[in-house]
């Protein structure tokens, strides 16, 4: 078993195939041990198993093993190097694979002022550590295994409690699901919703495109919601033929306004007089910079909202964590419909974020980033009024991005979007985000969607300036 | 901020309802506290932070935040403590939440014979603390971004490596979708092949129920493919209206056959002559305890065949990891229903186990399992064999789990799970396992399936001992 120590793993090998054409054990061997370095599978430098360990796995004689390492060393397929065994023979670079048909990879970025992710570099990855520490020295043995599609206990008590706190949450962790991202979550309560005969959901009039994609995948139309500086015009709602509406209410996305407080009311009641489910989408409720936060939209009728959080903001999307505080009617449908899709979100990640939560450091991280992203946010305003004031700014109170909306005359979006790929800016425009069939206004003015937050900190000023640049072109 | 710090978190306080009722600054914040406390927002011994602290993020007098204190102190909602400032106070017990409606809690199991599971409490956890240590200490920024669907790079030439050494697989990281389970993985293609225009798979006569309701809910129908000690009949899917076929040819579940070459060939044959797929199942290759292993079907034709791997039974399903190795032209769709079902799977569980494979810490785990398991499995044949000869027990070769095959006379499955629930043994019978719609032959001999992998290793022999009581009824 020594060398197969050094070696440290399993080897495929099929004798089955050369035996089948008449070879005899060793050549049987060497056919293999061809075909498995000519295929790729035993890479250059691969150190193999020692003669004798390979053929007590094979249950052949170790000669023959001996021996076809011996004839292959021969033929330049493997190298013996004094005490560090048998190896395979490096040869030219290897081509890379093409990409499958359809695949395309991303072009550069120099300046990522793409909305929809916060500064990756500020991933808490020392606490993050610690969390996972603490998680895998506590866990019980059950925690590794399938379990409750909701999620882990852990999790469900430590969120219920602190989005209660932080975000006036009406819930408890019975209620709770745990997705992988806001995306599965959407796609979840989608299904459910169809599944008791629900087929148009109403969306507000600008939002992410993929969310769209999401609804249609489940078998629902959209209609959209108009908007204006008071947030989604709810009152569209009645009469609508929608069943269920998706909102973000404490900041919509991208225009950055808040739903006022009487059209909350409006959505809350169409849910009750129709049977409707309003969808709260809170992805950014962390970061607010003015004083009195908006608490959830979810708290007014916890029977009628569904309140969905993601640590994609607050933490990174890579991590894939986000919740659904459900109506209790919806939580069996839900359940069925995360079991089918996952069976539950990986336990590790659950419970290092139930650490992260408890412990405080989840809230450290939160005061500290918004103090972050607060200054990016007054810097931006104070360098385009310096150098674009002709820029209108919006979306400002809340968030990781903004809006701005370049006056008459400017460039259109296409010509924008085109002179920002030369810049090696990413970012998005408004029409981007628009689920309206119907096309804008002709007078509607061109308006970039920016997210301040995205660049790592020594990232930004150069991204400003680029952005500068593209806005005086 | 002092104050705040010791707090350590955000506290959301809503203030406008009360002023909305005509209440002043100190009533309406009052109102808002004590409405926290009573729904349970902010729990018994939680801290408040200091009046000065509240005082500056609600932009409000300190005094009044003070008054405000006093007056829930005197209504017995807070108290002060020396030295750690105003707590809320301890009231009676909270009710617990009822559960919602069509959910119950499953009942305690004192041996755990489902299968299914390996063993959890063999999971490791410091190698894979030690794996995430290492991929937080050097992983990019963007890895914390959402990225490629398919899953990390890192990940992907890792599993590509491995599976080719291991299990023969020819595959490259452009071909490997990372899934959160197989479960998943399954959904995903089942949803890309409904796209094609593929409406019926083939199942196994026998296998996980879940499966086929996974299938089902891509709006799939399956047929059965029977069954024998050859594994699946697969010269019945020439001519069975199926458009792809789902086997698991290493280790058939429940039954442990391996799938012969012969049926291999006709299996792939079939998929090249009518443009069907094959979806390889290989759920624990890992483990097999014979000399000569069978390498991935997939090798036959990468193009035809799928193959699924996970790492629910290597490591553990609540992970949940699993991949997929595609044919070329179903990489693109299997992406596209990867982004919709939840953008891609975790980043740093991602970049854990691919740690964890390069390190050769999972192929030290999986030998040291794999003799554990062999033992456990050599225990079972010699303990039955003493205790109660006249059961006849297969599947043995591979696996986690075996087939017990009780007399004629015996007690049928129904009564043997009724004595088994009140042993407090939980395990899994033949026809629970069942795709077809048919009944089984009126003379089928009861059969249990038994995950004998399941326990830990100090449950095991009372295990195996309340499974010999059950037995001899």
């Amino acid at each position: 078993m020594g060398s197969w120590a050094t070696f440290g793993g399993d080897l495929h090998l099929d004798l089955s195939a050369g035996r089948a054409r008449g070879l005899g054990l060793r050549a049987a061997l060497e056919d293999a041990l061809r075909t498995a370095v000519r295929e790729g599978r035993l890479g250059p430098g691969t150190r193999l198993p020692s003669s004798r360990a390979l053929a007590a796995d094979l249950g052949i004689a170790r000669n023959t093993v001996a021996e076809a390492y011996t004839q292959l060393g021969a033929e330049g397929w493997l190298t013996s190097r004094q005490g560090s065994g048998t190896v395979v023979a490096e040869r030219g670079e290897p081509q890379p694979a093409p990409p499958p048909p359809g695949v395309r990879p991303e072009p550069a970025v120099r300046h990522n002022l793409m909305p929809g992710s916060p500064d990756l570099s500020r991933f808490p990855r020392n606490a993050w550590l610690a969390a996972t520490r603490r998680a895998l020295a506590t866990a019980p043995h059950e925690a590794f295994g399938l379990g409750d599609p909701r999620g882990r206990i852990e999790l469900r008590r430590a969120l219920a409690a602190y989005l209660a706190r932080v975000r006036g949450v009406r819930t408890d962790p019975e209620r709770l699901v745990v997705c992988s991202g806001y995306t599965q979550g959407l796609g979840l309560l989608c299904r459910a919703l169809h599944e008791q005969g629900v087929r148009t959901v109403a969306v507000e009039e600008y939002g992410l495109p993929p969310q769209r994609a999401v609804i249609a995948e489940a078998g629902l139309g959209t209609v959209p919601l108009s908007l204006d500086e008071g947030g989604a015009r709810t009152g569209e709602l009645l009469g609508s033929p929608a069943g269920a509406a998706v909102l973000t209410p404490a900041h919509q996305f991208p225009t950055g306004v808040a739903l006022r407080a009487a059209r909350r009311a409006t959505a809350v009641a169409w849910a009750r007089a129709t049977g409707g489910v309003v969808i709260e989408d809170d992805y950014d409720g962390e970061f607010r910079y003015d004083r009195q936060p908006l608490g959830a939209m979810q708290a007014l009728d916890p029977e009628r909202v569904v309140y969905a959080g993601t640590a994609s903001k607050s933490l990174a999307p890579g991590i894939r964590m986000a919740w659904l505080a459900l109506p209790g009617r919806l939580v069996e449908p839900v359940m069925r419909q995360k079991r089918l899709a996952d069976g539950q979100s990986g336990a590790v990640e659950q419970l290092a974020l139930a650490e992260l939560i408890t412990s405080g450091d989840l809230d450290r991280h939160i005061r500290r980033s918004r103090l972050q992203y607060r200054r990016r946010r007054d810097r931006l305003i104070e360098v385009l009024a310096e150098r674009v004031p002709e820029v209108r700014v919006t979306g400002l109170s809340a968030g990781l991005s903004a809006v701005l909306e370049l006056p008459p005359g400017s460039l259109g979006e296409e010509e924008l979007l085109r002179q920002a790929r030369w810049l090696g800016i990413s970012l998005s425009v408004l029409s981007w985000c628009r689920a309206s069939e119907a096309p804008p206004a002709a007078d509607a003015p061109a308006a970039l969607v920016v997210g301040y937050g995205t660049p790592a900190d020594h990232a930004f000023p150069a991204a400003l300036d680029a952005l500068c640049t593209l806005l005086r072109l």
